[in-house]
C-alpha cells in the first residue's frame, strides 16, 4: 500500500497523523504546499511543511494548531524592541527550524533536501516533500480600499497580518509557471495506490500544489485512485477562510463547490455525515461520494477516516 | 568633557558602565573591537558590541558575564536536534539582536548604522561604534598537534570552542589592511579630552581595533591624553586568557608587559594597587603610572575608577 497525500497545513497534518496510524508510515508521501512560504528576518519559513512535520511528530501546540508545544517567545520580544515586524509570530523553539533551513538553503541545499533532514531529525517515518523546490508564492488581491485595484499582497500578509478578515478578489501563484515538481513528487503520485487530497483550503493550499506544471496532470492521470476529503462541512470551513474564500471567488460554499473544483482530477469526494443530503449533487458532477465522519477531533478519528479512505 | 574608550568585551563593558556614571553618557564614545565577530546559522554575531550594549543597559547576565538576563535556550536545543553547531551558545532573547543585525546588514545597512539602532533600542546615552564597518577577523595559529603549522582558526574557535585552553603561536587580523575606521571613530579620538584604553585583552581586543589603518596613529597623536587601564592585575588576567597569551607571544605577563605594548600610544597606565611595586618599571618605559583600585566588582567601583581616569 503506497499513499500520496496532497497537503496544505493544519487539516492535512491532522489527516497525516491519522494516516501513519492506518498504514505503515514508510508507505506515505506528503506533497506539501509552499505557496504560503515567507521570508522573515532573513529566515525562510515554510508554514505548511512545518505544521505537517510538527503534527506528525506529536510536537505541535494543540491549542494554537501551529508551532511547537511548550513554546517561548523571547526572540519575538527582542525583535519587537528593535522595531522589527512581529505580526508573524515565531517561537524560540520553532526558530531553530527556520535558522537551520535558511542556513542549509544558503549553502545550496534544496528545499526538499532540507525538508528531508528536518523530518529525519523529528524521526518521522513518512516522506515529506515540498511541491516544488522552486520559488512559488501565493499572492492575493484584496477588497481593501487602502490598496490599489491591482495591488497584491503576500499570502501571510492576508492570512496572518490581516487575519484573513478582508475579502479576496483574486489569487495568483507567482513562479508557478517556471517551477518544477520537487524530486519524487511525480513518482509518488504515479506509484500510489491511493492519492489523497487532504481537507485543506482548495484555493490556497491545494491549488498552488497543482499549479506546479506536471502535478495537476499527474494527479488527473490517477483520477480513479484520487480521493479528496472535503474541507467544507455543513457549508463551513473547520478552520480558516476556505468557506468565505470559495464564495468570494465565485464557487459554491459547500461540498458541491468543492466537488466542482476537484472533479477533473478526483474520482471520489469524502464528505461529512452532516452533508449526506448533498451526496447526490456531488455524484451528479461525476464523482463518487463517500459519507463518513471527517471531523478529526483526535488522531484516532483521523486514523479511522484514513482507514476508510485507503479501503475505498 | 568628551571621552573615547577603545573597547573589547567584558572588561570594557564594566568600565563603560562606570564611565556613564562618572560623566554624562552623551559625552562617551565606545570604539569596539569587531575581530571576534562570527557568522553562525547565517547570523552576524558581534560579541564585544553586544556585551558593551547589554552591560551598559543593565541587561547583561551577571553570572555568565555575556548574553542577557533571564535567558532561555530553546532555539539552541532545537538547533542541536538538527545537528547544527551549538558550541557557540545563542540565547533566545539574544537571538533577536543577531536576527535584527543580520537582516539590516543584508538590506545594506552598515555595522555602525545597525549598532546605533541597537544601542538606541536599549536607550543607551553613549555612542557605540564598531572600530570598522569592514570585515576584520582575528585568526589564530595554535600549538595544537591536530593542526598543521600554518593552519589558522577563527577567534571564537579558539576562545569558545576550545575554551582558550590551547597555547597561541601567532595572531593575524585578516582584512585589517583594507579596513577603514567606522564613521565617527577618528573624530571621537581627535575630539576626546581623554582617550581611554579599556582593561581588555591587549592582543585580541585592543590590537584589532588599532590594526584598522588610521586608528593607531590617531590614538598615538593624542598620547598625552591616552589613559590605558591594565587588564593584568598581580600578573593575572581578571578574565580570559590575556595573561597566558601575553607569555605565549613573548610579552612579559605583568603590567610592565602591558606598558611596553602600549608605550607608543599611551601616556598613562593605570595599574592596580596590588601592582604598586611595579610602578617604577612602568615609568621607566616612559609612561606615567597611576595606582588605584582597578577591580570593578560593581558599577560604583567602576565609576570611581572612571572618575579617577577622567580626573588625570
Amino acid at each position: 500500500m503506497a499513499v500520496a497525500v496532497v497537503c496544505g497545513g493544519v487539516g492535512a497534518a491532522k489527516l497525516l497523523a491519522g494516516m501513519v496510524r492506518a498504514v505503515p508510515a514508510q508507505s506515505v508521501t506528503a506533497i506539501v504546499n509552499v505557496g504560503d512560504d515567507v521570508e522573515l528576518h532573513g529566515l525562510h519559513v515554510s508554514p505548511d511543511i512545518d505544521t505537517v512535520i510538527y503534527t506528525v511528530a506529536g510536537a505541535i501546540d494543540p491549542e494554537r494548531g501551529w508551532g511547537l508545544r511548550d513554546e517561548t517567545w523571547h526572540a519575538m520580544e527582542g525583535l519587537d524592541r528593535y522595531g522589527a515586524p512581529t505580526w508573524f509570530r515565531l517561537g524560540d523553539r520553532d526558530l531553530a527550524t527556520h535558522l537551520f533551513r535558511s542556513e542549509r538553503l544558503r549553502h545550496g541545499a534544496s528545499l526538499s533536501e532540507v525538508t528531508a533532514e528536518i523530518a529525519a531529525a523529528w524521526k518521522l517515518g513518512l516522506q515529506v516533500l515540498p511541491a516544488t523546490d522552486d520559488p512559488l508564492r501565493t499572492r492575493i488581491r484584496l477588497d481593501d480600499p487602502a490598496l490599489g485595484d491591482d495591488d497584491e499582497v503576500a499570502f501571510q500578509d492576508y492570512f496572518v497580518r490581516r487575519q484573513h478578515a478582508v475579502p479576496v478578489k483574486a489569487l495568483r501563484f507567482v513562479g508557478a509557471e517556471d517551477a518544477q515538481p520537487a524530486p519524487g513528487v511525480l513518482d509518488a503520485i504515479a506509484a500510489a495506490d491511493v492519492v489523497v487530497v487532504a481537507p485543506s483550503n482548495p484555493l490556497v493550499s491545494i491549488d498552488p500544489v497543482l499549479a506546479v506544471p506536471g502535478i495537476r496532470s499527474a494527479v488527473a492521470a490517477r483520477r480513479s485512485a484520487v480521493v479528496a476529503v472535503s474541507p467544507i462541512v455543513g457549508g463551513r470551513a473547520l478552520k480558516g477562510p476556505a468557506d468565505r474564500m470559495l464564495a468570494e471567488l465565485g464557487h459554491e460554499q459547500s461540498v458541491v463547490g468543492v466537488a466542482r473544483h476537484y472533479r477533473e482530477f478526483a474520482g471520489t469526494l469524502v464528505i461529512d455525515t452532516q452533508d449526506a443530503a448533498l451526496a447526490p449533487a456531488v455524484e451528479a458532477l461525476g464523482l463518487r461520494c463517500q459519507i463518513t465522519d471527517t471531523i478529526m477531533r483526535d488522531p484516532s478519528v483521523a486514523a479511522q477516516l484514513c482507514s476508510t479512505i485507503v479501503g475505498f
